[in-house]
């Protein structure tokens, strides 16, 4: 089993963490081999697409059998997880930082939310879904001393530039933006951005197209 | 002013939709012309970028003054709008669909959601940032009865299937998929998913790269 997966594509590493997803349902329903056909049915893509990626991660299944499901989770797991995990904080703990505590808990046992910030006084000390809420004073010395190394920003627009800035400066290493704020972060820092209201007027402007 | 957007690329669609959420905050700051280049600051983008935008919606700007910034939102309306909006119902009245309401709440005056639907006896015919939460069941009814033409899923991944299947047997025509489940549907309906779980795990893997 060759791990040659230095540079994997963008693409290919979203797909690696859904396939993992549906892997589980899979060994959990009892089901020990499956194709690259089957896997394809259920992600909405070609075989070949299938067969592309796992072949980037140096792995191969039988003709006969197809993949084996524990060896292909464990393998996706060794590339997308750390040994140890990563702790995650959220900032933000409105109904969209809240709802997301709950979204998130116990999904990913390598991922875990271990504090939440807010500015308001009613929420801060509070637990949320086993969450405690910090004051945002704190985030750079919670942040350094759990030893977070993922942020999640779900503050109000006007409020995102200043929170990623010092998410920065508290030494995150990657951010999930839920703001509808593009970010400016350096280079080291690996940003990704959830546009809900984007999404929501691409689908409204197909559905237009049609009437 | 030439009207030329038949089929204009997916990522385009998604820019015109981010270009015009922060023209409109330029324009509540008194802004009134923009460069390519200040937009294509914003959003971490090129001029090139912004202006082959811009020219694939037919709109240029003047070389010494730059765009118009109300001309320019009310053309990016005209593409993504229709003139009397479009309904969105909501499926799955848990933390993540009620924080969507709250969310999408006044952001888009073109795109209003006028229906929840739950299984929850405690939910069902309660109001929710003033939508009213109907019984799943009174889905198909609700549905052709207001005309609702989006539907978001936030169900659990078990529910995602079946709740598709009624929403485009009720007429749906585009569907925001919150479920990490991929799910599948006709042609005729245009289909986004949002996976976060997927973000949250592509970020982890860019912040492990780096450890």
């Amino acid at each position: 089993m060759k791990m040659s997966h230095r540079s994997l594509p963008d693409k290919t590493i979203e797909r690696l963490s859904q396939y993992r997803r549906n892997l589980l349902i899979c060994l959990s329903q009892g089901k020990h081999h499956i194709f690259s056909h089957e896997i394809a049915l259920i992600h909405h893509i070609t075989p070949v697409q299938v067969r592309r990626d796992l072949m980037l991660i140096g792995y191969s299944g039988t003709l006969r059998k197809g993949y084996d499901v524990k060896e292909l989770i464990d393998l996706i797991g060794l590339i997308l997880d750390t040994e140890e995990g990563l702790k995650v904080a959220i900032v933000g703990i409105g109904n969209l930082g809240r709802s997301l505590i709950g979204y998130f808990s116990g999904k990913r046992s390598k991922l875990n939310i271990v504090a939440g910030f807010d500015n308001n006084p009613d929420k801060i000390g509070k637990i949320y879904a086993g969450v405690h809420c910090y004051s945002s004073e704190r985030m750079q010395e919670i942040i350094v001393e759990e030893e977070i190394s993922i942020a999640i920003i779900t503050v109000p627009a006007d409020n995102a530039a200043i929170v990623a800035e010092r998410l920065v400066m508290a030494g995150i290493k990657g951010i999930l933006n839920f703001s509808p704020k593009p970010l400016n972060v350096p280079p080291h820092v690996y940003l990704e951005e959830i546009d809900m209201i984007t999404s929501l007027e691409k689908v409204a402007y197909y559905v237009k197209k049609q009437l």
